[in-house]
């Protein structure tokens, strides 16, 4: 295996299934050559931020990022203020674990509501309020714009375009995560990674869009088994000065959730190094 | 039934199921008090354009569209020439059965491509092609923008922004069939109508935005079911000055389409008239 390909490379760890823990993923990824990990926040949880952190410096990883806050829309007060909340002990669990940037996944139209500008105000507020904590711990928040179909249900900052926008309201301290199975169909995606810069990419997560899709969710392909260029997406990135991590995320349950973490993490490693 | 309301509604024939024949569709609309239907050309090509006609203006009927034409993309040239073939023959079809459009649903990515840039270019020349013989035979060219869910296997148009774009490069007879399921995430939609105006926007479909989403092409829903503000998108239209039909169009494999065509045609109408 290629060394320097690898030195780029880090595993979500969704893509070893929902159901895994902290510890499934350290144990797949040990004496592997992949040194960088996103864990999801569940996972933190389980065992507590500290003792998290401990397990992964153990294990000589370093964290990327800590996978998700966000889900800012709801029609209640009450809700909307938990939200933040939450938010807030996100990024401090960020820190903890020594994550560089915290994935916001922002929320799609609350239930019962289908007044997208209102959905879309209140991610703007949301993030608005939980960034001087963000800053002050030195955690970027990035935002992560969703594919079209997630519109109503996780996301409805569905474009490259959109958290650019938001990118240039919200000011320092916020950022974006690009991953190419949400935004590959965008004709805009160049000019619009042009525009973002160097700077305000904080992550590139990679994985397939497969023909057919049985899923809207959980039917992502490995790099190469479907149509998107990756390649060219990240020659775009480094054009304008990316030089960061090339995250793995694939949720897949009829496929690749079916084997061991040993086995999915061999599969990305040579595929990143084949086809990305 | 409120006769100024239904007097815009025009049902495409697909909402009764793909296996519907054109007698079906007739059948089931016979005093409805629906004056406008939208065929798809396998059922028009069943019995033949001429016939097909005759049988639609028995009815009582007028035709709005022929769906569809399009699917540009190949790597192959002789896959290409065959395609645009078919397209000249869709306009003649459209013609005799007194369309005053033809859809495209204009092709995703060709199969072993990678390239959207290509298939866009494709799809560009594509229809400049057979846009002399649609403007001879007074049939505009209505480009339909699918979700970017459709992009590698329908549609690599997804967005009302790169439909226009598209339309002023091409110029006059070629138009929009915009359909609220495509297009309701975009935070663009209100601004792109506008830009369209009343002359390029030759179709307005409705149906709804499931949560969830079991299938990406077979689990749309009747108006009022989802999450679009489907009366928001039809302001939009009308200030623009839209006052074309409203097109129920709906794929939906495990609901809608194991009822009868006079019952799916009867929820239709009540929601028309109450969520549109």
């Amino acid at each position: 295996v290629n060394t320097t390909i690898i030195n780029q490379l880090c595993i979500n760890t969704a893509t070893f299934g929902w159901n895994r823990s902290l510890i499934d993923a350290l144990n797949a990824l040990a004496n592997s050559g992949v040194k960088h990990i996103t864990p999801w926040r569940h996972q933190i949880q389980h065992v507590g931020p500290e003792i998290a952190n401990a397990m992964i410096r153990d294990a000589g990883l370093s964290v990327s990022a800590l996978c998700r806050g966000g889900m800012f829309t709801y029609e209640d007060k009450k809700s909307y203020t938990l939200a933040i909340d939450d938010n807030l002990r996100a990024i401090d669990e960020a820190a903890i674990i020594g994550a560089k940037s915290l994935t916001l996944v922002v929320g799609g139209l609350p239930s019962n509501s289908k007044n997208l500008k209102h959905a879309h105000e209140q991610i703007t507020s949301g993030i608005a309020k939980i960034l001087p904590h963000a800053r002050q711990a030195g955690i970027t928040l990035a935002i992560e714009p969703l594919h079209p179909m997630f519109a109503a249900d996780r996301s409805c900052i569905n474009s490259l375009t959109h958290a650019n926008d938001l990118c240039d309201l919200l000011g320092e301290g916020v950022g974006i995560a690009l991953d190419v199975y949400h935004v590959w169909w965008d004709p805009r995606l160049s000019e619009e990674i042009i525009r973002a810069g160097e700077k305000r990419i904080v992550g590139f997560h990679i994985c397939d869009w497969l023909v057919p899709t049985s899923d809207l969710l959980l039917d992502r392909g490995m790099m190469g088994d479907g149509v998107i260029d990756i390649p060219a997406i990240r020659v775009m990135l480094e054009k304008v000065g990316y030089t960061g991590l090339h995250e793995v995320e694939i949720f897949s349950e009829k496929n690749w959730w079916q084997r061991s973490p040993k086995e999915i993490l061999q599969h990305s490693i040579e595929r990143h190094h084949t086809h990305v």
